[in-house]
């Protein structure tokens, strides 16, 4: 029997901790897309203690308390930091098997050096301990970074943002890693949702009025331009249903503007046409372009209610038309100007779909990818079978690996969770015999999947600084 | 290698073994959810030989037996018991790897002290020793559950049914178990099938005419009242397609009444709010509401015209609409009506979207569960992936466990065959250091599993007798 | 740590290695489903080099090397054969994990005797030794085919083709094979599509001049009745949608012919006829139907520029509609006239759809089939799913087993890989106590799954002729 979560966690033959160890651990982290706000970094802000760290946005954690019958009051409501800490600690022995209950002893034993099991009994002795620590030097968000190892974190920012806080962050001239923008026009596509209105409002005041079709695209032009400038090179896309199709996107919009109700086809032709068009706009910038395909949101009325969108009551949705999918990225390739594209699935349903499909346009390499295992995949089969399917029907040796999609400094811990798992999986490979036992070749294939694949796909310069 | 189906079966380490049988194997069976006859309970069923327990109603079997060449003469034809169970003998060996090839041999393990394989050369002495069992004594339904240490049975009953045999039951004093009925109104659902007139005029025959929505709705009710006053805790709903709209019912069953033929937003609208007016009354009552997603029903016009509906002739369907479903559980509980709501899914491809939908409604605790593996999804696979998606997605430690759905009074080995899948898959997290080796907390997590979780959600109070 | 793919490959029980070398091994093949080339055969072909045998006509080899950045130039472009050899050893170690890492070296090992690890290093040495060998004896189309054991070949044909070389080789006394045409109508299905009316005009040439639905059947029935002369037993078909519904046909045809765009619904209604009639057709002529469902093809218009159709831009597409699949096949055994069948999935989800569809219609035995893994599916975990599938919902021992659906001549190597992995499935089921450990059952079992079921099943009387 293995001890918990001991170095070899996950690491269950001599090929994997030779990987692990000697390859995997030692990489950098290139965070291609997060959620962290830049403010928090420049301000380097700082914990009272760990449900502040923990709690106070993490909607994984908030999902497993109330399933566990916690009262929303100790969840998302009015109770203290150490009643919520408590209630969390009280259930944690509950989550086995759940990648909540693996990342947080991992935050514990790497970022706090705690490595008792938390649960009822130690919940007191942890808060303590983290408390101090985190009320002492080391524990601030920029701190937390440079513990993690980080090189690249790319957030994800609406198209009228002003980057106010990343432009002072590349100010700075000791940080160890770059904060950079990434574009995110989701209240722009949704023509069918409230959001709309107000972001054409919005970013209207920053890139001048926007009363019909050009006038959008003129701004998101200028938009652009400026996220270009300010290190942008990723974009990022949500999509509860994947629609496309081509047609007069002007007359839709100026439809939408006079408060008519739009058919299902008139949004499938203002959704494909701008995506058209942002395609071909990311392509001229080198942009790369990310695709979040399946989840559906926020169907809790109650939670919504009480806390607003984003409170966890969003799950995993449809499958992905692949018509539709291909219709877009051939589109864009016709006309010579598919971007990089990463597709992520959150339904398990679309791995092959998209595993296949991101193959299709690999003619000038491996410009479409297969993206990492993506919110309530993000778990030891997922992260598993987003690696198989990269194996058996891509090449995992091409793909540019993982990222946090976290809001938490500290969920950086989840790069290792996914290094241990590819480290794993490789062994096997080797240790049955399906692969020769090569550690020069496999050294080098671990680390360009840990970082050097992101850094070339991206061009974000890490290897060049080195 | 491992003995054939020895008492380790399935336990493949120490931790698998002690869980089981340092805990599982002593919990009593609170089986939820089935298709036993309250009659056959209720009139101590005897039978002369085992192809009348095995093979007289389980469509499993008879799949097995036609997909291996059996002539329909012996599945469900005039052959004699004998030749019936021979055949099914010969086929057994072809069955590796199916659950009806472990199921049969625990049944004959547990209930008749046999552990020679069944086949060709066994079947006339398995046969002769069971017969002899079977016509002695301790082998009547009653004697059979008793031996199954079943505390709980909740049958499967229309709401025209007069419960007659569930009443005389409950009458009884000596008996160690309960048989509840639960009330499963598909007949009233599925508007668009020729079973719903019929439906109606038995229901109305009871309950007073049914000749519009409102009366539909008051001879519903008043059948639930009946119900709830026989001890019913749960109701079941078949669909092949989950549909559901909001709108005026009332019309939509006025036109069907008059013999127009209904177009499929209408069956949507019926159906959406026949279910959001149940919903709404189960959760009145405090009843669970079961919703079983996804066959497909009735494929071989052959075998519905020599056998008849359920003859074996149906399959996995499509995958459900996780749109309609989030409509139909948020809707209720934005009237603060959502009632204890369990999801089962037939099509694998459902099995992330219903165990993260299950979780987006659980502002009161496990509220709605993602229920245990189903039909052809009840297989060594198929339980390992709903206890994963549990432990990934939801709350394993939540879950309220598992139910046969049977037809047979010895199918409680199901029970068994989970209990080992369950207490391996938490063995192998001991084992390889992903949890705590901690036999307390898990033990009682295993006796939650087990039984305790199912008899708190549905609030049978086997606990409190104890 | 397992010698890189030594003898025991994949085998990893005792009784695994005791199955493959005592049964497995020494079967013949029977290659019921594949794209080789009757001409090539009949006429001896021989190759100058690897890259003619490996590279010329295999899109599974180009979509890896276009993903791993290699240019098209050297995929299907105009640089010599070296070269091309040369890039493709030089991206061969990044297919860790692919199958097309495992067929490429069990190919080198078992026709050309090499068990180095084809990479930048040894691609040299590989290809002078086997450009030495296949310049050599023994290395035409017709020895490769012996040297795999290859008993019987199904080709896939055009309802048009003249099936000239597959009459020249019937008529040659020395084969120690048979190769039998498959008659594939696909073009005549897609009337969307524009190679329709090509097709007709084609066939017209041969069975009379098609001008309507009547004209349309009656050359195809003359065409199936020379292809039953010519000892087709296997008919084909592959569906991007698969559609069905019943109507007039004959009018959808006209106004095809008229050059109007058709309705989805007529779509239908023409393929759910002509696959109807088709399907009788078959029945009548004791002819297996095979169906291939799900890929979405020539996604990238790039590829379909510089190369042309089936250049490796097909993907993994949607999921099969259930509705549609079970109306054709009950439709037919409604009429007495379903003919064995053949279903295949390329998308992972229909996987349970499939398997337990085919059980459906088993009045008969297993007439209808759930078909091995294929193409983007035919994997380690794609047969595993295959097998698991079958052993959960259907029956194992009762399947046809493995085809190629290649275009290869050393492709046969996918048999073995499968046959290992059949293996190593039951292996470890008797390993780990869940089936009795009898070899003489076992072994008898895996020939029947490896060649006897699929020679009796199309009736080619390869057994009787042993």
């Amino acid at each position: 029997m293995k001890k918990f979560m001991d170095k070899d966690f996950l690491l269950s033959s001599v090929a994997a901790q030779d990987l692990f160890f000697g390859y995997a651990e030692k990489c950098p982290i290139i965070d291609y897309h997060n959620h962290l706000s830049a403010k928090e970094i420049y301000e380097r802000r700082t914990y009272e203690n760990i449900t502040q760290l923990w709690l106070e946005a993490d909607h994984y954690k908030w999902r497993c308390m109330r399933a566990n019958g916690v009262p929303e009051k100790f969840v998302t409501g009015d109770a203290s930091d150490w009643e919520k800490f408590f209630e969390f600690a009280k259930i944690m022995p509950k989550l086995i098997g759940s990648p909540v209950y693996h990342w947080a002893h991992l935050e514990l034993q790497r970022y706090f050096g705690i490595d008792v099991p938390l649960c009822e009994s130690s919940a007191k002795q942890i808060w303590d301990q983290t408390s101090a620590m985190l009320q002492g030097p080391g524990f601030d968000a920029v701190s937390l970074l440079d513990k993690a190892f980080a090189k690249i974190l790319c957030t994800t920012d609406d198209p009228a943002d002003s980057l106010e806080w990343h432009l002072k962050l590349a100010a700075e001239e000791d940080l160890t890693f770059k904060v950079l923008p990434s574009f995110r026009p989701d209240r722009f596509l949704h023509i069918d949702q409230p959001a709309w209105r107000n972001a054409l409002k919005q970013l209207g005041e920053k890139y001048g009025v926007i009363c019909d079709w050009e006038s959008l695209k003129s701004a998101l032009r200028k938009s652009l331009d400026f996220f270009l400038s300010a290190g942008c090179k990723v974009t990022d896309h949500g999509f509860i249903h994947f629609r496309y199709a081509e047609g007069d996107a002007a007359v839709v919009m100026k439809k939408a503007l006079e408060g008519d109700i739009l058919t299902e086809t008139e949004i499938a032709v203002y959704q494909g046409e701008l995506l058209r068009f942002l395609g071909k706009e990311y392509s001229d910038r080198n942009m790369a372009m990310q695709l979040h395909l399946g989840p559906i949101r926020n169907n809790s009325p109650e939670l919504v209610k009480v806390f607003g969108a984003d409170a966890g009551g969003d799950s995993v949705g449809a499958a992905t038309d692949p018509f539709a999918l291909s219709a877009f990225l051939g589109g864009l390739e016709k006309e010579s100007a598919l971007p990089k594209t990463i597709l992520y699935n959150l339904n398990p349903a679309d791995s092959a779909m998209l595993s296949t499909m991101a193959v299709n346009f690999a003619a000038d390499g491996a410009k479409v990818q297969y993206g990492a295992a993506w919110w309530h995949h993000d778990h030891i089969r997922g992260i598993s079978e987003q690696l198989d399917q990269l194996m058996e029907t891509g090449t995992l040796a091409a793909s540019v690996g993982m990222l946090t999609d976290s809001r938490s400094f500290t969920s950086f811990a989840r790069h290792e969770y996914y290094r241990r798992i590819l480290c794993d999986k490789i062994g096997a490979l080797v240790e049955s015999g399906q692969y020769p036992y090569d550690m020069e070749v496999l050294g080098s294939m671990v680390e360009d999947i840990c970082w050097k694949n992101a850094d070339k796909y991206f061009e974000f310069g890490v290897q060049g600084d080195n």
